[in-house]
């Protein structure tokens, strides 16, 4: 058994039983040892982003970890968005990566790069294989460090050698870390703020978002009058009819300060006191009123789920509100980003697994699903665009009995289009709804908030090159064609309605290119 | 006059004149004084990957530095691969990264990562604008730090408020730095070297492949006797017919190692001593023998050209040996590497500008080409696969009058395919040709080289589903179809050639899928 076999074979041991990779010359002990192991499921990724995106979205979707097999400091540069996007969502995830063989470092072949220094940039966890014979236990290592409540993102980092060479044999898992327990103490204080009869609001966020805690929230709020808020980007929102409602902060400043207006005590559960997105000028970073009392109940790591429990038991039994079943009409017209989220909410599946990287065109969708059937919302957590085509691979490999609905922004969606040839390849049950704007349009917002406010000279009419994705018009029907998923486009609302469904109905991976209007800035369909 | 302004219109007096732009709400105002400043062509970019590595082509081929425009730690983390290329290949690059305003950075608002750490791992100089009276100072100074020899990354972090707020003035440029000369007794040294009689070759590389060095280097070598050599893979090698013919040194290990063998010195001129590109078990790393006297005439931020000027006056008059003008025949039958390299050999036009990125099916490129006319060969110098397509962005818009010929590798060309569509957008004049081998075939080959001879158990027949790229095929007529970029798809050699010709007549982007068997692996093409 060499070290790359040890490392398989204790990953699959501790519960890690799919590999999203691209490999290269480094990593060919990997590929032959995970090769060798059909109960560690390899997923050929075309680039790295997609393979770490896609480790992400299944990281989120079974609370266990799936590893990555990257190429030394390239492949893992590729990577790093996504991984960025993993660590703020507190993805539990064993990401490897493959170096020059030790003996090989020290002449600096044209590869070698400092790996240590990038992994350190996304990881919680960092650590460097030396010895063949310790490969297996490091494997458990990042597994049990991965698993850390709340989640994160462990890099073992394995030199060629130490997978070619002779190891000793798989290491046992390492005990599971359970969640730091909320002391009593806090649990009271809480209680007491949300009785005093002053405005008040919980702050839901991390693994605060998932169906029991957030029923045990709305007791609470329903108990005491608070109100039941979430962060902007969540890594896993279970909603839809039947569960409690969360209204999410908004994102830009201005409307999540309008949101927090007037609170006087905000409890924080698994979330963090809200900052702005983004800095403007002369605008404070941080969104809670100054004579808000911002305080927490439980931290990401911390135990959410018994920490409410409790809290929601010191306070008058309460039932909590929940969303009614609702569907959003079948939209004719024009196609919008309007009509495209009524298109959703009407047909929307049971247990679908939504993922959101719409960005402004998706503005109407979670209304317009609020009250579907239940199902899960996966947002794009640490802003890299680029994420929701990987993330979508992911859960759908996760969950491989739940429909997978991923709605795109066509800007977002050209930082990682070789996803849809994992989609084909791996032939899962995705619909990829792409909202072709022709724009950055978000850009085209934020440069009217941040440039023409102080442009005294007139510029109102430049030119925004740089934010028109026309000329030539992307065609994505052309570019998923190319990697084998068969495709719609659609002319209107009732077009993209019968698509959506026919595309829903099948299985296998559809995508559709939904010409929408942009939200902001000039219309560019052609 | 902003920050953001200074910048740019300090850019442009230091002779920064393209932008290779893929920018976010943190680079707002960078975006406007772009666009209010026409002299800089800002090119859009849809993956940072692209941008970067066009910035790379664009320094290769002007020796002067573009500067990229990158959003955040994510950005740059999307453009690392490339920026280690153009590490390598000593590329003079103005790296911007935008990130957040200052005040915000504390708050860790959801894209906040450390981007210096990031930027340390391809960067010769790293800064951080805190103040935006100090904007064009910086810029200034990133461009003297670009270009100092041999040229290098250098990246300027912009936080938001740098950009936005006031700045005193645009910055003059700072004295440009000239290459160290070389001692008087370092010339006279490598003199006696190459006069013993003993067996001897010149390694070039870096700056030295350049045609004035090239001819000095071959009438050194006409008046001693010695071997001429290159390294593996070049930023720009000038070659074709009427310019000195080098021998470049292989890419696997036992293949340079034979090239060196017997030879009792190597001088180096702006070149390292060769290592072997990966790592093998039981091989050694230094590729020249181990009785080989191997020293450096000039390294590569040395004034290379003045010290082989030097050491051929130092030398008995001789006469350079150059490339005699050959073409390849027009090839027919079956569409292979072979013929597909005899048909580039054939039309490669005049002052075209080679970019190589194909990988093991280009094996007979530099054999069919070397009678051709003179022509600019670039490879890819850091080993990150994904450069082609980019570099040949740059290399067209620093040389819009040379045509530009991309010869890709179906599996990197899938690293960042979005460079086709700013070809498109720019209309630049760049033949595609991918090489369709439906497989990693490199990889094929390192996995029969690392893998069997280690095998005690019969794996031959392993399933290697990592290292295929069908199912289902790609499809590049449809990806560039999708991205504007006018196509072609080739049955045979004769069809190839037909098309090869009319891609290089008409004027702009054209892509031609050349589906070729694979070097090493199973056949797969459906």
């Amino acid at each position: 058994m060499n070290g790359a076999e040890a490392v398989v074979a204790t990953l699959l041991t501790c519960g890690v039983e799919v590999c999203f990779a691209n490999p290269g010359t480094s990593e060919m002990h990997l590929v032959a040892a995970l090769d060798h192991q059909p109960a560690v499921r390899a997923v050929p990724c075309l680039f790295e982003g997609v393979a770490t995106g896609a480790a992400d979205g299944y990281g989120r979707m079974t609370g266990r970890p799936a590893a990555t097999l990257l190429h030394l400091g390239p492949g893992l540069g590729n990577g790093l968005a996504n991984l960025h996007n993993a660590r703020r969502a507190a993805t539990p995830l064993v990401n490897l990566v493959g170096d020059h063989a030790t003996h090989h470092k020290p002449f600096d072949a044209p590869l070698e790069s400092d790996i240590d220094a990038l992994a350190g940039t996304v990881s919680g966890w960092v650590r460097r294989c030396t010895d063949a014979r310790a490969a297996g236990m490091h494997a458990a290592a990042a597994v049990a460090a991965a698993t850390a409540p709340p989640g994160q993102v462990a890099t073992l980092i394995l030199p060629a050698d130490t997978s070619w060479s002779p190891a000793a044999s798989p290491a046992p898992p390492l005990p599971s870390q359970a969640p730091t327990p909320v002391a009593d103490d806090t649990v009271a204080a809480v209680a007491a703020a949300l009785r005093s009869g002053e405005p008040a609001a919980i702050l839901l966020g991390g693994p605060a978002t998932r169906a029991p805690s957030l029923r045990a929230a709305a007791r609470v709020a329903a108990a005491t009058g608070a109100r039941l808020l979430c962060e902007t980007f969540l890594a896993r929102l279970e909603r839809g009819a039947g569960l409690p409602a969360v209204e999410r902060l908004g994102y830009l400043p201005e409307g999540a300060r309008a949101q927090l207006h007037g609170l006087r005590h905000l409890v924080l559960v698994g979330a963090r006191s809200p900052v702005s997105f983004f800095a403007y000028p002369e605008t404070p970073s941080l969104l809670a009123p100054r004579d808000c009392d911002v305080g927490s109940l439980a931290g990401p790591g911390e135990d959410v789920i018994s920490a409410l429990t409790h809290l929601a038991e010191m306070l008058p039994p309460a039932i909590a509100a929940t969303a009614a079943r609702a569907r959003a009409e079948p939209p004719a017209g024009e196609l919008t980003g309007e009509t495209v989220a009524a298109a959703v909410g009407a047909l929307l599946p049971e247990a679908a697994i939504v993922v959101d990287e719409a960005n402004t065109s998706g503005l109407w969708l979670p209304a317009a699903t609020g009250g579907a059937p239940p199902h899960d919302w996966l947002t794009l957590t640490g802003g890299a665009i680029g994420q929701g085509l990987p993330l979508a691979v992911g859960a759908a490999i996760a969950c491989p009995d739940r429909p997978v609905v991923c709605l795109e922004a066509d800007g977002s969606a050209m930082y990682t289009p070789q996803a849809l040839w994992t989609m084909a390849r791996e032939c899962l049950d995705i619909t990829v709804v792409v909202h072709a704007n022709r724009s950055y349009s978000v850009l085209e917002m934020e440069y009217d908030r941040l440039v023409l406010p102080q442009d005294t000279e007139g510029h109102r009419r430049a030119r925004r090159d740089l934010l028109d994705l026309s000329r030539p018009d992307l065609d994505f029907t052309e570019l998923a064609r190319g990697m084998g998923v068969p495709v719609f486009r659609s002319a209107d609302a009732a077009e993209f309605t019968a698509q959506f469904a026919k595309a829903l109905a099948e299985p296998g991976p559809h995508l559709i290119e939904a010409p929408v209007p942009p939200l902001f800035g000039p219309r560019r369909i052609s």
